[in-house]
């Protein structure tokens, strides 16, 4: 096999010498002082896949938004709160062999955000929050003209449509992999242990049974081990 | 000593036989089904009101918005996620001796939250959000015409002129107490293990000094015992 050929060239498994960014977990974009608006990721996914490529050998710098589950021992760990952050801090880390964005950005961000907190007006009038777009991390990092990490892996948490919202996704950000899944309430997977994923690549679409997040993440870990030793 | 004499009568504590209900924690108003507003309350000081109201001998039912600070034991949990919820549930557990109304409860809820997950439209349309004012718990508890708990206690989390604020709130409201303090970033309260309130009540302010949430726990729950016993 390549990657046991590759572990006995290097000793310490398929992925030693490589560097992986991982994002992982949500983000927290500021209304005001104690607002803010967020998302469902537990961070459970991405921390698992940081665990899993550093098992393979990999120098792993770990990109996580404010999240309860602790990351993995032994990866380099950079916390963030925004988007922008997440961006900064990506960028920061590279070069690197393959990045992996598993984290579930924020989408916008709050464009007039607050420096007081926002009270409610005794008229009953409603704040109106306007939004901005964030950088698009995924898109940024698979456009880079010089220096492009070999393999960009995004990710697609869908309520519906799932294939069709991944297949458009990967093709609009130009990452190399797309590993989707569908977070509906009903599934359970956000905030779970287990995970059922598509993986969406230039061959096609393969469809992993439902299994433990851990499991999913081994897996992906050999995958991009493969594509690495290509 | 009051406090003893009665502690004496009912044997657990001054507060035996008393039912109290502290709200705690943030609440989070959904978006769509991965997005939610959230605020950055740790639910410290709540935890710790409930667990020194229990430790003074209270029946406490502790209404929990999510947190990731544990409950006290001894204490009958129930746990919600939006300012709805929680109103259904301090309605739900009334009639009470006192309501200390702990939790940053979201001001407005979203109106037009989404049953699929937002997608970032390709024109580059930014989607808008409209709000809609929450009920508003203190008000509603501290106006009722009806078994009225006697003690209801608020608080007021402000970024600047704190005591103004509070003042204002307090009669606003129509509660018996607000506790206020100011959770500007750079006090380091949100979130952290200390708190610097003001107690402001119908005979004035007091200052209390700067000290772990645990004491400022203690020291309410003694006053509330103070004031159940008059």
């Amino acid at each position: 096999q390549i990657i046991e050929a590759i572990e006995s060239a290097f000793g310490d498994g398929p992925l030693s010498g490589r560097h992986v960014i991982v994002t992982s977990g949500p983000t927290h974009e500021p209304i005001d002082p104690v607002r803010y608006i967020a998302n469902r990721s537990s961070g459970r996914q991405g921390a698992e896949i940081a665990r899993a490529l550093r098992d393979l050998g990999a120098r792993v710098t770990f990109v996580t938004g404010p999240s309860t589950t602790p990351p993995p021992a032994g990866v380099e760990v950079v916390a963030v709160e925004t988007a922008l952050q997440m961006l900064g801090a990506v960028q920061g880390a590279l070069p690197a062999d393959a990045v992996i964005c598993a984290a579930a950005v924020a989408d916008w961000r709050v464009a007039n955000a607050h420096a007081d907190k926002l009270k409610k007006d005794p008229s009953g009038r409603i704040p109106t929050l306007e939004f901005v777009e964030n950088p698009d991390i995924l898109a940024t990092i698979s456009q880079m003209q010089e220096d492009r990490p070999r393999l960009v892996v995004g990710f697609a948490a869908e309520t519906s449509d799932v294939l069709a919202h991944a297949r458009a996704k990967r093709a609009r950000k130009g990452c190399d992999w797309i590993v989707a899944n569908d977070v509906s309430p009903e599934t359970g997977i956000m905030g779970g242990n287990e995970n059922a994923v598509l993986l969406i690549t230039a061959d096609g679409v393969e469809q992993w049974p439902r299994m433990e997040k851990s499991e999913v993440a081994r897996r992906l870990a050999r995958r991009i081990a493969e594509a690495l030793a290509e």
